[in-house]
């Protein structure tokens, strides 16, 4: 499973998948999202967390959002709840290691790896030639130590601001435009509250729905979306345009 | 095969794409097309309608083009010409229903969808989840029973509005900007005809070519396209730019 | 392995990928980039100059950038370095036929395409079907002769234009608006260079950097990218929209 901010646009993606394919033939790639905003962490993670339950035992994910190819940072390969994880520890994947067992490796083994290393391009050169040797049949412990203080950062949840408020975030945006918060559904979205009050953007959203044909054309509203989270959307139309924010915009909320 | 308006920005393909691996490894999915315009459910209905004839005896389809989920809407299983085609009932499949022998159930077996289904996400939690089961084995008579009235749509064809005259439409734009109508070119280009003059935007199209190198470059005409009907093109440029038009736009034709 | 400049958007490699999986069933396609600029040949050839080396032996490369589809063109299988890549006899294999045992054939045999052949879209109906009678087991001889006047271009190298002067080009964006030229970081780089200044579009660059980290926020630099090239990059900006170039551009290098 590939999660990236390559774009779909470059020969990134392919490439990684041409050496998968010379490594571990036969092995399915399914690409999860490449379209993550160049470099933001926070919105790889969020992915991550509503994605990895889709997908079976055994999965591999190489997540590839990576600011700081090249310097020091280190290679991780994290095992948690079934699946291993490739990718750069720069807290990508600080959700994953908070899970009960989770083990964090810096991958070190240089056989692991293509022969030569760029300084650019770890995706092709160091996290997909690992998790095609994975597949292959190398275990997690072939590829390095465990180590204890991989990167964290905050955690993704809604902050408490007040005894009825809430700080949210917008942590995606889709292709019909919908805000995807990070507020959970069950704990922000009738009939968990009797009423919910957003502040977006220049507006404030009061008007809850259950799904989207239920909603007045044209106006702006909360549903409970797939991602089990809030988001804020407007019925055939773009809610993104409409308030002219962005991934990682702020969502001030009341609840009743 | 998968045909949605999900766009490729987001996890959602990839989401489902999990979903099918858990449930049918090994299992070979294709894109078909991810970028119908957002609920543009005539252009998904052309899409597949140009696209089925190159996928072999077996292929299941999973068409999500589904303004209304989480409504009422029931979900479909149609059988027609050696494939299952998966969807929405809503009209998508208006034009499969017409086929010879075609048979439609409404899917109603919870066991063949996931454990929790959404409000609004069944490409995820329904439509791939049974996609992966008949590809497992399942047969489609064991997902629900047959139905004698899904949704039927006015069909696709051109509308003759004189003796000489019919109004066709656009039905999709490709990368190039070629404007892709419903208008066969077996009967609307020569030899079938001697002229065809088509009203475009504010343009008005006389000369056709047989291909693209042919033209002279910067000047609109009319071609047979590889979907079988007559596309409006620019060699070298874009002729939705040129015109200004979109999906959905009236192709005016005169033939003589 | 499938190189096009059809983009995401439509279904026009979906179609293709139908095409082979009627053919040779479970087949495993690899899309390495749909997104070459509309016809731009030399930006093809770039992309596929980089990525063949981490493609496995045996591997199939169909590349239709295609501007004279329809017209007496020749289609071409060329084999190469344990690859096999079909295409349009336009250029876009000119490195690839310049390399030690190389040979080309004109496709000719009818049985090997569909049994309908567009005017527009020999992907789906020659080189498609083409590539995956080869993957089922047809022979190169089988698709046609030998031939010895395959179409070649002027080399995609940087020109010496003075004793310390030389003139390059852009050849891919990336997703980052980094600008990927085509000088050689081996050459063009400290160490095998004291310094470079480069001059694209109004501004002239000095500062190399190691990797993307490493550079002042905002400013221009220099960096040895993953392609083997020197790259024009902004740390977390694109270089692209600073200076306004596109593909092709001319990169003027001076080095001492």
């Amino acid at each position: 499973m590939l999660l990236t901010d390559f774009g779909w646009q470059d020969h990134f993606v392919g490439v990684m998948k041409g050496v998968i394919a010379g490594i571990a033939p036969g092995a399915q790639v399914v690409d999860l999202c490449h379209e993550v905003a160049p470099q933001e962490i926070d919105q790889a993670r969020f992915l991550l967390r509503v994605s990895r339950p889709y997908f079976p035992k055994g999965s591999i994910f190489v997540c590839v959002v990576d600011p700081g190819v090249g310097s020091a940072r280190r290679a991780l390969c994290v095992e948690a709840g079934g699946h291993v994880l490739l990718g750069p520890d720069n807290g990508l994947f600080t959700d994953v290691l908070s899970e009960k067992g989770a083990k964090a490796r810096a991958i070190t083994e240089a056989r692991y790896a293509l022969g030569q290393v760029s300084q650019t391009f770890h995706g092709r050169d160091v996290f997909a030639p690992a998790a095609a040797h994975l597949a292959a049949g190398v275990r997690p412990s072939q590829l390095g130590r465990l180590i204890r203080d991989p990167v964290r950062l905050l955690p993704l949840d809604p902050v408490r601001t007040g005894r009825r408020f809430w700080a949210g975030r917008v942590m995606h945006i889709d292709r019909f435009g919908n805000l995807i918060t990070n507020l959970p559904s069950q704990e922000f979205l009738p009939p968990a509250v009797r009423g919910i009050e957003a502040a977006v953007g220049f507006e404030r959203v009061r008007r809850t729905c259950r799904f989207y044909a239920e909603a007045p054309e044209g106006e702006l509203f909360l549903i409970g979306g797939s991602c089990g989270t809030v988001e804020i959307s407007v019925n055939r139309g773009s809610a993104a345009k409409r308030l002219g924010v962005g991934i990682g915009a702020p969502v001030e909320v009341e609840i009743w």
